[in-house]
């Protein structure tokens, strides 16, 4: 008889919350079979490296089974998911992907950008699909986005439950609530083992359905005197539709403001998600031809990020837009934890011009979490009845918070594997246990270059467009010494005539990063990175910009 | 073709929360085939009729079809479900009985008092069972008691659910959590009806589990020094396992109080549903040999009931056991709307000797509900996906509330039928329609005879030998008018010869009763049962005891 084997690894999104790609290889008498991706998202580093804007997971392990690669699955669309894809797609050797709608759109939309042609299919969620030994099915459940899914892995070995960011969401203001029955007959049929989102872990009772917050919206924008404004992610379409439901019930002309909430909401009219009355569109310019209370904007920026379309109306400088007292801006989202001083400066910042900020510290119900609180989480649990258990999507607290549930349960703890990045775990007919650990590293992408993978031309024209660019060359000798002073040049950032004494100290900046340092060995590549980063610092804390920029090294 | 019909009926159940009786009724071309009788159980009249211990429901409608029952279905062991079965289980032609394991053994025992013999299947969870044209199937659901089931009638038109109390209890400390394969199965199989507890369809979230009372017991026991004294209902079998298993592991003797705490834990005992080693039972005579840290007495009474066991004790007429500073007494039930008066004037009195009092006012966790809170109930809704609906088992504020749920779940008003007690829906293959009203009244059954059912002997012997009894002849002329004055005699009740002002009082009481009101027609029946039920309040009011009371007309 043939023995089975299948391998879990995690490539990203264990211990990070983000960058989530995760690989299922199936061995037949100990020969690689088939191999299955899930997800390939970006990141954000926790404790954040200085100048990095977001990593993307490290696939060199994948690099030489490209051949085996059946296909990636996308289980929705927000960018720790799918925001990947764009730089690995093409070194994993093109791969049919299989996704739902609203992420569909999303992948062709990112991939469009980069030039490069997708192989998207559209899933049935009836069906069931064949990769060489594995047969797939994807269930319907709810989230901050529409379309999520969570995967079954139907192996030789049992099933394999692949479930990560969902709440169970009954009344989901858009889409269908999730599949019970399939959820519960994968259960019926012998779930191998769960994996689970774990980030609500630590939060009692069920989640609040996201239909609590169109109510809300509603409620407040019926007081509203002035202009109406909500910042959330660009990528919650449903929490959108809802304000753009209240606005077309109060007849006020919406307005997108931002770059990633008009490509978003862009993307979901096209594909039907978000009807809006053409009457009620309008264009930043019109708003100030407009009577407030006939306004609606719905503003990118929501964490406070430096330059979002909010930071610019909060600090005046959108020249269509003024806040003004009567004004309501509600925000529709927590703080990311480590976003909280840009985000309470914003709101202090729309206080000052007589705006009434509702965040949710002052007010319930102004959002809802996309991610299941405890209650979510064990009913998953039930429904499924696994035999093992993987905690994704958390970091080492959530997953240890997901244990004590699961012990509550009555699990033990020999059934559940913490992970750290890049270990595996071996399923065989008899037991499972912790395998190798595959090495990995944070790809770092940032505005000045990607760390090892490909080309983003684009990006930095983007860049460059909205922020300019500064080049330093670096003259060495070859035990990597200064032979000259750095020299620093700029284009489209500061006016270089008036800002000497700038560029002076941004050379002792660069100066101070190089000095040798006794007897470690440096290469050429981490001295561009370091010189990088120190001058991306320096410019953000001098001017609050961030410029695209280029070191290039000239060893003599 | 044949065409099929199915009514129906409530009988009682559906507006007084207590007292649930269902009746499914198959009709094959307008004849009626078959008929299905869910729960038959004794209620408690919302408003208090003096002197009445209970009511049953009235089944008069049924004895002209007595051929075509095929089975009383038992959804569990609560008194509301299964106490009406002695007074009604013969007239209705002894139909096979259907239930679970403790619902078995209490409907047994409830039998032994009455002499008839029972037929009780107990049923497996996996089988179908065939009545005639309906086809049923029992899920375990989680409650206040062991063994509670949902029941799945599967006729010619669809699946009927009918889901009387349960919670969805995630960690039952007792039992399995519910079979969510096989509701959300039923589902996607094609519910036309959904019948649903709606007594929890006020309180937000999801229903806690039964498993954090059991936490707080320990916690609780390992803070007493004195007593440990727990009060709660005395089905509620997992609550009263838990505190013995905080007793097992504090080493701590175990004494029952109270005839139905005694009764029921006995059966659960004698099947295995309460295990307590031999070395920690005891009697209420040992109390007084014990160091008061190694006693744990759990006792009937949590509403208050006057000459309950926990009466006794806070009123120092137990000779065995006094409450004594350090002793600790746990409220673990909610007062029943009603009985809060009793139930803090038990706390008073309990906390004035000494005791310190925990209660669900001052310490949350003490209690869980046994009903599905709002989430509980929206989950059965989203599992089951049913064309119509039928609240039961909760007042019609309950109801209306249950409505506003289900039509935040996006179903219509016309989907959902909110029926008074007797009222009927027809089901066809093309709709459901409210029908005929059913004629019934409340049987009232107390400790003067059964409204007009049956015999209870043991019964009265019962109350005799603990409250005593009181005779009241009447000579009545044809016209309903006393002849001479009334005669009252007592045995076991009170010493006549002390208490000549009671009786002369009592006399009145009866003269008030039976003066001549202008024109009104008094049949005898009628005079006996006010001339009781007005003794039974005096004597109650004067003595605080419940005579039986028996009340005798001679006609001259």
């Amino acid at each position: 008889m043939d023995e089975y084997k299948i391998r879990f690894i995690s490539l990203g999104g264990i211990v990070g919350v983000t960058k989530n790609m995760y690989v299922y290889e199936l061995y037949k008498n100990d020969a690689l079979q088939d191999i299955l991706i899930v997800d390939c998202g970006i990141g954000f580093p926790q404790e954040k490296e200085l100048g990095v804007d977001f990593v993307i997971p490290d696939v060199t392990y994948l690099l030489d089974k490209v051949d085996k690669i059946r296909a990636i699955l996308l289980s929705h669309g927000h960018e720790d998911h799918i925001g990947g894809l764009p730089y690995h797609y093409e070194k994993l050797g093109s791969p049919p992907m299989f996704t739902s709608k609203l992420t569909k759109a999303f992948i062709e939309n990112k991939f469009k950008e980069f030039g490069a042609p997708p192989n998207v299919t559209l899933v049935d969620y009836g069906k069931t699909y064949t990769f060489g030994g594995f047969q797939v099915e994807f269930i319907p459940v709810t989230h901050s986005i529409p379309d999520p899914m969570h995967i079954l892995l139907k192996t030789p070995l049992g099933i394999i439950y692949h479930g990560p960011d969902f709440k169970l969401d009954l009344t989901p203001p858009f889409g269908v609530p999730p599949d019970f029955y399939r959820i519960t007959k994968a259960g019926k049929d012998g779930v191998l083992c769960l994996l689970s989102d774990s980030l609500g872990s630590e939060r009692e009772g069920l989640t609040l359905s996201e239909k609590i917050v169109g109510q809300t919206f509603e409620d407040e924008m019926r007081k509203t005197k002035g202009k109406f404004i909500i910042t959330t992610f660009s990528s919650n379409i449903s929490r959108i539709r809802q304000c753009v439901e209240a606005a077309i019930k109060f007849n006020r002309k919406i307005v997108f403001l931002g770059r990633s909430m008009r490509e978003n909401t862009r993307l979901a009219h096209e594909i039907g998600y978000l009807p809006i009355p053409d009457s009620l569109t309008a264009e930043e310019a019109d708003v100030s031809h407009l009577p407030p209370n006939k306004v609606c904007l719905i503003v990118a920026g929501s964490q406070g990020q430096y330059d979002s379309a909010l930071s610019k109306l909060a600090h005046k400088r959108n020249k269509n837009i003024k806040i003004r007292p009567g004004d309501k801006v509600i925000f529709s989202s927590d703080p990311i934890p480590g976003n909280e001083n840009e985000v309470y400066a914003l709101i202090e910042e729309l206080s000052v011009q007589g705006a009434d900020v509702k965040y949710s510290d002052i007010q319930d119900q102004l959002h809802a979490s996309g991610h299941g609180n405890q209650e979510d989480l064990k009913l998953l649990v039930r429904f499924t009845d696994p035999k093992y258990f993987i905690p994704i999507g958390g970091t080492i607290r959530h997953q240890s918070q997901y244990q004590k549930l699961v012990t509550e349960l009555g699990y033990k703890k020999e059934q559940m594997f913490l992970l750290n990045e890049g270990e595996s775990v071996w399923f065989t007919h008899k037991d499972a246990k912790v395998g190798e650990t595959i090495e990995s590293k944070n790809i770092y992408v940032d505005a000045y270059g990607v760390g090892d993978v490909g080309n983003v031309v684009l990006r930095d024209r983007k860049t460059i467009s909205s922020e300019g660019m500064v080049v330093c060359v670096l003259i060495l000798d070859t035990q990597m010494n200064l032979v000259t002073r750095p020299k620093i040049l700029s284009r489209g950032f500061i006016y270089e005539k008036m800002e000497e004494g700038l560029l002076e100290n941004a050379i002792r900046v660069v100066e101070t990063t190089l000095k040798p340092r006794g007897g470690e060995i440096r290469d050429i590549l981490n001295i561009k990175r370091e010189t990088g980063v120190h001058l991306e610092d320096f410019f953000f804390k001098e001017r609050g910009r961030r410029p695209l920029i280029v070191v290039d090294v000239v060893q003599v």
